[in-house]
């Protein structure tokens, strides 16, 4: 029933930021009040573009944006995300004038198409499609088909010829529609197609007659009427209606929010509602549907890439049901819809600038694209796109710097398997997301967050496929291993996208959840049994395979030498072992930020002095203990100021409440009394004395070499000695003590004054000159609070972060478990505080503490050694900040080089 | 010898400040350089003035002023606390100058006393005391009889024509300086006394024959060789400076540490020398020595007061061996001299318009006077002499305000015997120091000590006599029993000071230090056992008896109502019942600042139900339990608005972990399980569950209550319940709502929402209007950080500083105790951040939070609840930082009353 064709309005320019996904949120009650709600593409022309995927969603901009290069999309139009809030900001209600922008927008659409929407002769079928600005694969619903009922399934089966494709799209439509807009459980329907597939014999889905196919049409409105009491709508306008709405709500579905939290998207974006007609990739052997990137998105190389499934709606190629065909076989099967296909994406990636992964049906030999976004990708292949983007001419460096997410490269430094290994193979499946990971099984998310959380043990998430509701699992696994689906299956695209370990479509292994086990041939592993997986070869192993530390690619190295040249802040390394530090210079580190001296008292040997130590009854005895301490640390200290020769290294005095070097079980005091010779009721005592309630704010740091100066004093002559030793030998050695958990100048000034006695007792013992720094953590508030007097002393300052953040907040790290879950989820924190570094309270501290110290010294040296130091938004506030360093795991030097860069850049741009 | 008199040099004008004893320490030494370091008094005239406290410590100044205005005083002169700094600086060595100054000095002061240091046959003795700024009694060494030698005891013999006499001046001479100055031990020579005694068969010193005191002589001397190799020095010259030295290092002693320590005296003030000729109150039946106050310092009341001792030196009075004559009886005994001393009394006090506190000897029936100060007294008698002195137009309101310690006040709220009760009287002694205590008997200051401070008993110190030595045992101690000494005694002197509870001088009962019991007759009262004392009447009572909360006398409450005209701050107070509301109503308080619900939970019919809360499996059976707890929360409420009807009542919802309400020993759980109901293995798993490693830092405060939402609703419907009764019941209640642990906006946000709805709801049920407010307490350090954005929703702010000193410091106030007493001991902190605000750290947090606060919302009401509240020098703060009110315990209303205006007066001074 194609109507007069609706007025297309020419789209007034907004002033919508286009270029960040963080923009302002627009003040939609006001400006919505007049807005245009419905933009439109087809016909040759849009009235969107890609800059608008604030307004329209990244979908619904980018298909916009090729209509209008004359790439062949069907038609359709797309409800703003300004609707969106509108509806939350109205109680989940329709703004008055959607209503009629609707109705002109299917009368245009139907005029566009052709084709009556309704029309039971020709009937125009739409999808609806969720989209936001920022893509959230998966995370919110899509309706098929829509359009369909009993009439104009009629109309389909004419125009097709096919009442089997036409039932199976009604089918489908119903069974999206049922589960997504009325709230039936999925199982229901397939548990109902499983009856229609057992009473027609039938293995798949495919094999079902079109009468089974009716049949169950039926059986779905029925299973509809009885789970929820409604009939199911017929009318097409009403479908719609229905549909919209249950799209915007999906932006507020539990999976999304949780995605959104994992991923920093504001809540307040909402999301845009594209409606476009259908066209059926499942239309015979004429028709297909697959999934494309202009390069490959797992190792960077610039080779087309993606597959297709003959005769199939797209959802079964994301879905990971059939195991698709690769794209390369399109060029013999199908070698113009190839040709075409190629040079579209071959134009959109030069257009965009960017690597794309486009969506394509080709509906009986008529390739139409569906969408086109940035192609999700591994560090590896991001590493690789921004370094060749800047060969091809199409990227400066400093655009290339910003097109890699520094968090992601993170699994460029993820260990892989040691070549020397030989591990037990028990099967392979798709190398979906490189890198190799150790863990115990799991079989469900649950499972992977009690154990990974709870217990601290590195899982694998085990599933027959993945679905949105694993996200949590997933974050918590060190990888992940699923029997079935693509590589752009959930599970793929998931684990890339977190930079996690993957496996995908190992169809070898049969997964049995319910009983915790899975199998490969006659061999079952069960829950909690080691084993390995290889993301970049999709090898499964049998038990723990060792692992080797990552090689850094030419790419990478170059990309990093561009970021070195671009930042302002050094880049220093958290490390306690000879080994660390090593690992620590090899990624690039400029000096150790962090050098935690207790983690050298843990050895075998040392731990029974130290206990020693700590069970004098007198600075006498402690002394002695502390005498045959000394060799162990200076040892130490020699390998590590060996190193990082040339390179500052700071190391911190003994920081930990003493009563972590005892045992804590009885049986263990008995065996420790037995070996140091002593009564375990003694031992008891001791550790019973040294209990505290609250350990965190108790005698620890520098209150400890405070009340027991020979601690200081040793650790000190450990380091000095080791200092002169090597500049004696010619090594240049930059040794910076520093002082933890001070609070008061006046704890400052005592501990300095004993390090410095002991440097001025070494260095004239050994006749050199050995320049040092002595500094100190600022990680007590009330140090940052005077900092102006602690400067006054002090030769440099690291923020410790770690215990900053327990303390700025009143959260004990350890006992956090018990609300930070609740408040992330409800959103009441932005992120865990001790991964992003809370920049508006801990950051203040941070900034008064700065400002107070750098105006009593103007030279003092700033850093940080909190855990923040490696993360890229903690870094951006630190070189905004005017550190002078971050210091981080070793593992996590490149990352923070290149955040380091990104920062510099980010702050040009604003 | 007297030589040509030396120059007497007219002292140049100093700036030194006078009025308080916490200036600016005065650049000793640039200043020194080419100062005068020795002020002479005697002759009618003097160098120096009272207003020179700083520089001649308060002895020296005061006789130079008495000289001036001339009082009869022995001549003398003072060295100057200069001369004291410059010693340690020169690492215990006299500046150059001194030396020569001081020979003009003793040349002057010889030509005066017309007498010759070391000259045998007409010997100048004198005595070397210390006096610093600040009055530190008995804290400092003190030499008398100086200048005896074997020559000039000779010399003395024939003046006096008494070789008792002068054998006795001797050998106290030796003994003194043998222990001040060469370190011997006081026993040694007391049991050489002892010797003498038996051989001699002396029941007292005073017993022994001049032969047996010229024996001591020897044998004092010997001892001094035996134990120090030392012969004892002859000439006088030397022993003078000796004793110069050895009371420039009393300054440094631990006791003078520890009483600095303990009453805020700045370690940087110095000790004066005076050096000033002897007169002998022991020489014969018309010589006497005592100590006087112008008006009674325990009552107040307008009556001279003292007492005397005839035959004797000053030290015996002070030092109770003797039990001396009432003032009264030197009217009858000494007629003349009793005039004489009075009107000097008189004349000092409107001098100083200060009580004044005198010592004054008759040597052969002439009076000198040889010191007077400013009187300790109780804070009764403070109240007392402010009022009595402004009736007597000797001080303004506002000038007397400032006189009375607000700290000292709180003695006056102390307790006291209930007068239903029926003690059993065991002993009186004298009343020494006001109010009555109940406590464990220990007899040494170690074990009050230890049981106060580490088992949180209530001790009584009972001593044979208290020494200096004592001082921190009689600080733990509740109340202090001597059995000797008179109302100047050490103890009794102390004991005001502290505002302690003390009974001397009590004759009836002999103390067992070594078997640690003290008996009375037949009755023997063993440690740990509990007595009552009473400090205003002097008995000793077996046993707890109950003790009644303290009357205000009038010229209190004249002085309160003074300070309420004065103060802008308002005083409210801490209390979670209604019986605490109405003392604290009684008291001066203007509302609740801090009523603390969690108190509620623990009553016997509640705790279970709280613990069936706790151990609900979901909210529903959790909100069953707390249907329950309402009634009782209810009630309170009603009880409390009541109480403070017309006056704000703040409210803290639930604060602590819940742990703190189950049962921790396997034993308890065990029984507590049986109660409920429950199998004891549950309960260990719930408890474990709750566990945390730092509680401090856990789930609490809006933590719970936002993962708990029943629990607020709970409580804000028991608030608004009993609100809306009292209301509708024309009762005017005013409800504030505190949120405690707020450290994000999102907690208050959530947690309000939860609040409003409640209000809104019980409001509407019960149909009245009820006007609340709804803030939060500041007290996790982020939250005075981002005070702007919590104001946006809080209406007021109260600052809990025991939570907030402990996040700032990083302290865990409850394992403090491990390295604070060292931190204090080594001055490394100035004083307990938990008993005084610890103004530069945590309040910068607290300065910055209500000015980020106050910039959100004008009219933001702010106040402080933690326990610095009541003390003033953190009222002060809060005065200066602009808050609206203090909230303390009752008994600290009047307390912070008085500081808030004495604040305010302060503040216009400076």
């Amino acid at each position: 029933m194609t109507k007069k064709p609706g007025t297309t309005v020419k789209p007034k320019t907004r002033a919508v930021r286009a270029s960040t996904p963080r923009a302002i949120r627009t003040p939609s009650r006001r400006a919505a009040g007049q807005a245009k709600s419905i933009y439109r593409f087809g016909g040759g022309r849009a009235d969107g573009r890609s800059g608008m995927k604030q307004l329209l969603g990244g979908k619904g901009a980018n298909l916009a944006e090729m209509t209008n290069l004359g790439v062949p999309v069907p038609p359709g139009f797309t409800i703003t995300t300004d609707v969106c809030r509108t509806f939350y900001e109205l109680g989940q209600r329709w703004p008055e004038r959607l209503e009629p922008q609707l109705a002109q927008a299917l009368q245009w659409l139907e005029r566009i198409a052709q084709k009556g929407f309704g029309d039971p002769r020709n009937p125009l079928l739409v999808s609806v499609r969720s989209g936001s600005a920022v893509s959230m694969p998966g995370m919110m619903d899509t309706i098929l088909n829509l359009g369909l009922n009993a009439k104009t399934v009629q109309g389909l089966i004419v125009k097709t010829e096919s009442p089997r494709f036409a039932y199976d799209a009604y089918r489908r439509f119903i069974q999206m529609f049922g589960n997504v807009v009325l709230q039936v459980e999925h199982r229901l329907f397939e548990d109902a197609l499983a009856r229609q597939r057992a009473k027609h014999g039938a293995a798949t889905d495919a094999d079902l007659p079109p009468d089974a196919l009716k049949s169950l049409v039926a059986d779905y409105k029925t299973l509809i009427k009885t789970h929820k009491g409604l009939d199911f709508p017929e009318d097409p306008q009403e479908q719609l209606r229905l549909a919209v709405n249950a799209v915007f709500q999906s932006w507020n579905n539990e999976r999304a929010n949780v995605y959104r939290r994992l991923h920093d998207i504001p809540h307040s974006l909402g999301t845009a509602v594209t409606v476009q007609s259908m066209v059926f990739g499942n239309m015979g052997k004429r028709s297909l549907t697959g999934v494309c990137f202009t390069r490959d998105p797992g190792s960077g190389e610039r080779a087309f890439y993606g597959e297709y499934l003959v005769n199939a709606q797209g959802e079964d190629v994301v879905a990971g049901i059939r195991t698709p065909k690769p794209i390369a076989a399109l060029r013999t099967e199908f070698p113009a819809i190839y040709e075409q296909l190629y040079r579209i994406g071959q134009r959109l990636e030069r257009y965009f600038t960017e690597v794309q992964d486009m969506e394509f049906t080709v509906e009986e030999g008529v390739l139409y694209m569906l969408q086109t976004r940035t192609g999700k990708r591994t560090a590896r292949a991001a590493v690789q796109f921004a370094t060749d983007f800047v060969q091809e001419r199409l990227l400066s460096r400093h655009q290339a710097l910003l097109r890699v997410d520094a968090e992601q490269i993170d699994q460029l430094l993820h260990p892989t398997i040691d070549p020397k290994a030989t591990p037990r193979v028990i099967a392979k499946g798709l190398p979906a997301s490189p890198g190799a990971a150790v863990g115990k099984v799991v079989f469900t998310a649950h499972r992977a967050v009690e154990l990974a959380e709870e217990a601290a043990e590195r899982v694998i998430l085990v599933r027959e496929e993945t679905s949105p509701e694993d996200i949590e699992g997933m974050a918590a696994a060190q990888g992940i291993l699923t029997a079935r689906g693509g590589i752009t299956s959930h599970a793929a695209v998931v684990g890339r996208g977190m930079g996690k370990c993957c496996v995908v479509g190992c169809t070898d292994i049969t997964v049995r959840e319910d009983e915790r086990y899975f199998k490969v041939g006659d061999l079952i592993v069960k829950e909690t049994e080691p084993i390995t997986i290889n993301g970049t070869t999709g090898e499964v192993m049998l038990g723990e395979v060792p692992l080797v530390q990552p090689q850094l690619t030419s790419s990478f190295k170059r990309l990093l030498a561009w970021a070195d040249r671009v930042r302002r802040l050094r880049v220093r390394a958290n490390a306690d072992t000879p080994h660390d530090a090593k690992v620590a210079r090899e990624f690039g580190a400029e000096g150790i930020g962090l050098c935690r001296t207790e983690h050298m008292f843990f050895g075998e040997e040392r731990l029974p002095v130290v206990r020693e130590m700590i069970l004098a009854k007198d600075p006498a005895a402690r002394k002695a203990a502390l005498t045959k301490l000394l060799p162990f640390q200076k040892e130490d200290f020699l390998g590590i100021f060996e190193a990082m020769k040339g390179l500052p290294v700071t190391v911190r005095l003994l920081d930990p409440p003493l009563h972590e070097f005892l045992p804590n079980t009885p049986e263990d005091q008995e065996r420790v009394a037995q070996q140091l010779g002593i009564e375990a009721r003694a031992l008891r005592e001791t550790v019973s004395g040294l209990h505290e309630l609250n350990p965190m704010l108790g005698h620890r740091g520098c209150r400890l070499g405070i009340t027991y100066p020979e601690i200081n004093e040793m650790q000190a002559e450990a380091v000095f000695e080791a200092a002169c030793e090597l500049i004696r030998d010619g090594v240049k050695v930059i040794p910076e003590v520093m002082i933890p958990l001070v609070g008061h100048p006046e704890e400052f000034r005592i501990a300095k004054r004993t390090i410095d006695a002991v440097a001025r007792a070494v260095t004239a013992r050994y006749r050199v000159a050995c320049p040092y720094l002595v500094g100190t953590m600022i990680e007590v508030p009330r140090a940052a609070l005077v900092a102006a007097a602690i400067a006054a002393e002090a030769e440099f300052f690291s923020f410790g972060t770690n215990d900053l953040t327990q303390m700025t907040f009143g959260f004990s790290r350890d006992d956090i478990g018990k609300f930070l879950p609740h408040y992330l989820k409800h959103a009441i924190l932005p992120a865990d505080p001790f991964m992003k570094l809370d920049q508006e309270g801990v950051g203040a501290l941070i900034r008064l503490g700065i400002q107070q110290g750098r105006a009593a010294r103007r030279q003092l040296k700033v850093g940080i050694c909190g855990e923040h130091g490696g993360e890229p938004s903690s870094i951006e506030f630190c070189h905004r900040a005017g550190m002078d360093y971050v210091s981080c795991s070793p593992y996590r030097v490149p990352v923070a080089r290149l955040a380091a860069a990104q920062a510099v850049l980010r702050g040009k741009k604003s």
